[in-house]
């Protein structure tokens, strides 16, 4: 028997109607001959209600009661499709992460994945229950309270389990209808992939496209999981989706997938520091432990032992990250003359599993900036992807000039 | 170490605001220097939700995914009161009924405890926490599944960990501020009852006075489990409740405890019954099938063989009761010439352990009634109870008229 795992988020559950709708959907796979393991969130505002009374208690939370609290809306939502199942003649019924048990390891609020038992679902698939209802975003630990996965985590346990079971595919059911080139509400011409390998989705991920959890991705890539992300609000037969596989899967063979940005960058810059074997754990190691996500890093070649380091972080980390650095310096660890702040930038990347056989992607996205004259700040760049900072006023002009140079309107 | 008990309605918990002065409450007996368990309910009008919910999926649902959905509520205040307290500086956490483990047995929805092991709290009591949060309401099945105990349940639950836990003293803070002579709401006359018997107070409850759930004082009383009902609103120190304890430990001894009474009855009356050997069976056999609390019961004398039998009901009942009666009828098992039905009745009764000792009570009682001119249609007695059967628009008057004739609004 064939088994689907099927993930519906927040806003695709967020009313007993659209519960019946995310129902219909899951019957039509089991009409299908499909067994299914439907990975519920809470209904939609309904976590951020919970996070907000844990939050008007106590900024200093214990994270084993906030976990107790947040993990209750699921539940809800697992009980009441699977009632709206049965009461369509669906054999099914809910499961609570430590039901299943779905075990966890790490700190609670932001536990990890540590084993899924198959056995009790499969000997309740095997007495014919057609549908497990699975509440997402929690796990038990080994002290036996409940844990939660942290925001996004009901994708990962959609991941988690169709990797546990082996399911043909998981199906991310959300409210866009997929993966695009760019994102269209900057750029009109942005057009819905088909197919994104793992790897570009990763970097489209963590560089911004909000569709799906990185977490999520890194996951479906390491067990191989055939993901799939598509609208429970659409319901067009051509409601298909993207396809989120394995690179030698991909049809489409474009050589750059996408064009991904983040508006909430600040670039900082140490004028004058001290080169020094060492120096860059020396400024990075402090910023890690503060929290601060520095994202791309530029080193200048040095003059007189004196050198430039320019780094990048979201722009709400830069008071702490100016702290800290200060700190460094008051502490005698770190010399420097001056340190620059600029909060008005963005990054820019080019995204795509062809730039690996394919010289002069960089030249090509340079030019097309170059073309409307905007000047590039930092560049850093992966086997797969090109990213450049830039000041922020000019995203929207990049992102359509990228968008056309690539001519991502048009499939291959 | 002395223990003690706390319960916390969904009226006393349905803010952040109440539940931090729930916790307040709790703390004070800490620093008396006990160690404490809290017993709470879903917020006010949670369960309420969330059982709409179910319903409006399903009127014939699955009560193993109704009490997955409806266990949530109980779960969000735990956690929530336990994160207060230890924001308080209380060693505190919570409890889902499955982790304590209550168990339970008996069909879902209405499942009855059958036992609360004590290893669990008490190794983490040994390890210095002082109070443990536990959700109300709900336990799991034999199949690790959850089970709730159906309207009232948190009450039950409170007594039940009181017995198991031998508690000095289980108190149950709700928005009243204690167990009345009769409903203040209908006489204004009504006192505060500084202390009463599980016998009365059963009789009480049962009656009508909702203050506490009927099984949750039968339990008290089998386990000899001292209760207290005292109001989560009035922060006054004289706010010291009322005490529901063994009938030798009650100073107070007033011959009539309080005054009863149910708005909602009805009164059917079969003439010309075939009187013969079984046939109460026959007619309250079926009946009782049917899901219909018959209360009271009054055969007439035979005459010729054939007799009238009247008996109450709950007025929502009624349709149900004259529907199974008929078909009875049908049937050829039970012969009468008329059934009439009265739903313009109400029950009053006076409650109290003196009457044991004192003889008179029924007298004074239909005395005081006829000085009214009010007519007594069925009686019914017990050892510590006479209830009566009036015409509903006499109640008020026959509650002041009895409350007055016991001298009720004086302590003895």
């Amino acid at each position: 028997m064939s088994l689907l795992v099927m993930k519906f988020g927040g806003t695709s559950l967020a009313t007993i109607d659209l519960i019946k709708k995310a129902a219909a959907r899951v019957e039509a796979e089991v009409s299908h001959g499909y067994n299914v393991i439907v990975i519920v969130s809470a209904m939609s505002e309904k976590t951020n209600q919970l996070v907000g009374w844990v939050n008007d208690i106590s900024s200093m939370y214990d994270a084993r009661e906030y976990d107790a609290v947040v993990s209750s809306g699921e539940q809800v939502t697992a009980g009441l499709l699977a009632l709206v199942l049965q009461e369509n003649s669906i054999p099914a019924r809910s499961w609570q992460g430590w039901q299943v048990p779905l075990k966890t390891v790490g700190s609670h609020s932001a536990a990890r994945i540590s084993e899924i038992p198959t056995d009790n679902l499969k000997s309740k698939f095997s007495e014919g229950m057609k549908v497990a209802v699975v509440a997402g975003f929690q796990g038990i630990s080994s002290e036996g309270r409940i844990t939660t996965l942290g925001r996004g985590g009901s994708d990962t346990t959609a991941v988690a389990f169709a990797a546990a079971f082996n399911a043909k595919r998981c199906d991310i059911y959300t409210d866009v209808d997929g993966v695009y080139t760019t994102d269209p509400r900057i750029c009109d011409k942005a057009r819905k992939l088909n197919q994104i390998s793992f790897e570009e989705m990763l970097e489209m991920a963590s560089l911004g496209a909000k569709v799906l959890q990185t977490r999520s991705v890194e996951l479906a890539m390491r067990f191989k999981v055939k993901l799939r992300v598509l609208s429970s609000f659409d319901e067009q037969v051509t409601n298909t989706g993207t396809i989120v596989c394995r690179e030698e899967d991909v049809m489409e063979k474009n050589v750059v997938a996408g064009v991904a940005f983040s508006r909430d960058e600040a670039q900082m810059t140490l004028l004058g520091v001290n080169d020094r074997p060492g120096i860059a754990a020396a400024i990075f190691g402090p910023l890690s432990v503060s929290g601060i996500n520095v994202d791309m890093i530029v080193q200048n070649i040095s003059e007189d032992g004196l050198t430039n380091m320019t780094f990048s972080c979201p722009i709400d980390q830069v008071a702490r990250a100016q702290k800290t650095i200060s700190k460094c310096k008051d502490d005698g660890e770190l010399k420097f003359s001056k340190l620059l702040v600029d909060t008005n930038v963005a990054k820019v990347s080019v995204v795509g599993i062809g730039m690996r056989s394919h010289a002069g992607v960089a030249a090509q996205m340079f030019n097309a900036l170059k073309v409307e004259n905007i000047n590039i700040k930092v560049i850093s760049t992966s086997e797969i992807k090109i990213s450049v900072l830039i000041d922020r006023k000019y995203l929207e002009l990049a992102v359509h000039a990228l968008h056309d140079d690539f001519q991502l309107e048009k499939s291959s």
